[in-house]
């Protein structure tokens, strides 16, 4: 095999058939937002991304593989532990093969090496993009604006959610969903996030403010934050909820994570019970089982 | 959390969101051709599904997701390391997860296996389907006959590859894109498969057959089918073929694996650069990707 060139990959890449079967970046809810915040860089004129997320971030795993199928320069500052990551498969090892640059820090240097990676890459002659972790702005927000103002329109009357659950980190997913089931009209629908982390305060206001970033007047919206399944905490779980997540997949041939929608299903379960919750029930599947992979 | 029925979960489950950024079954050709596979078993009446394959196969993990959410009972007889299946991720975890009753055999023990496995079924009062591993069979050809055909509905005149390449395993897929092309009108249009694993003969005529199997009269189209890019045989590989892998990823964003996809991006390359082709040149990516995250 000889020196192929750049030019030859991108011929043989607009060929190739992405429509059937294949899921652009691996599919979750941070495809919906990078897709978006995507078009905000190419807006700009911007020619590379700055983010930041755990070694198996989803979000990292999608900043990694659109900025290379945009010709875009990534750096990924990352924590958690570097042996790890160089071991492990699942998002680890797409960002890896993606080819973004990464950076380990700890937690507390998060932002000092953002603003360190923004410096570097301007010295460099690039245009960066500093993208919040899990993909937390306006433009994930309205992502999801946008994506339940799409499904509204294939769904009858009948069948639409009287309850939507999902898995709730940083809220702008939760945001995005309530402000567009208000834009679908869908009034009588109640969102509920099940939290994959924060407590109840801290997860209600990141769902607040990520309201107030699309639409100011919103300060009154009832918000429904659970924080009662965390199971430990961020990326903890134990026997039950592992239990849970196979006796889905064998009872209906779907896959959740333990981080995330494993969470998440299983506050569904417990708060319809405990509230016999009635009507139509949507479990919002944001994705993540590359986390199990890892 | 109590005893939650499977109807409860039946009822969830025909809520999720199926359409948006979710893969059904983790894609690749092997979803393709169990879907229809799937017709068949349900015209037929049948309710269980016994076949076979290695520890990362991805048809097994598509039988066994598939019989989770259609409600039958799945027995997969695997080859390869018991105590590796219970340690991998990718596609070994998703068949536990599933909940398929496994049956390790070596490879000679198969046909016997398949055929206990059969009986077992019918002793437990389960009318039972016999898949042949790889969903090798009438159906699988004709699953990818009716994909080409489907596809060309969408493809300019200009656009109409003049060679296709894919991943050429048992031969069925190749079978059903050669008279795909042929029905959709593509004249011109030469299939080339690269072996994962069959010498040049041996690979022929298991395409051969396959076309056969769907149409008897096609005995003189002519195979392209090339063993040159085996890198040792099936499931090995080495650095170059790895570090091709990580050019694409980092490139185009486009995730191919070093047992499938990957040899026949490879050859892809090789071929057309050797034989100087021109044209429309499509890359048929026939998935895999879980089979990095063992």
């Amino acid at each position: 095999m000889n020196d192929l060139s750049l030019f030859q990959y991108r011929e043989f890449e607009y060929l190739l058939n992405e429509n059937d079967l294949w899921l652009p970046y691996y599919g979750g809810n941070k495809v919906r937002k990078f897709q978006k915040i995507l078009r905000n860089i190419k807006n700009e004129g911007k020619n590379a991304i700055v983010t930041t997320g755990g070694i198996q971030s989803n979000h990292c795993r999608v900043a990694a593989l659109i900025a290379a199928r945009h010709d875009m320069k990534c750096v990924l500052i990352l924590h958690g532990s570097e042996k790890s990551f160089q071991r492990q498969r699942g998002n680890a090892l797409l960002m890896q093969m993606a080819g973004a640059e990464i950076r380990f820090a700890e937690p507390e240097q998060i932002g000092s090496y953002m603003d360190r990676a923004m410096k570097d890459l301007e010295s460099d002659g690039f245009d960066p993009c500093y993208v919040y972790g899990g993909g937390h702005n306006r433009a994930g927000v309205e992502a999801y604006v946008e994506h339940v103002h799409e499904m509204s329109g294939s769904i009858p009357e009948s069948r639409i959610p009287d309850h939507i659950f999902l898995a709730s980190g940083t809220g702008s997913t939760q945001a995005g969903i309530i402000l567009g089931a208000k834009k679908a009209g869908w009034s009588h629908t109640v969102v509920h996030g099940i939290s994959v982390g924060r407590n109840k305060k801290r997860g209600k206001n990141g769902v607040r403010e990520s309201i107030l970033m699309v639409e100011k007047e919103k300060r009154d919206l009832k918000i429904n934050f659970y924080d009662e399944y965390l199971f430990g905490g961020y990326g903890e779980s134990n026997e039950e909820l592992l239990q849970l997540l196979d006796d889905v997949a064998s009872e209906t041939g779907i896959i959740l994570d333990a981080c995330y929608s494993g969470k998440a299903f299983f506050g569904m379960l417990d708060v319809t019970e405990k509230s016999n919750l009635e009507g139509n029930i949507m479990f919002w599947h944001t994705g993540g089982i590359l986390n199990r992979m890892a």
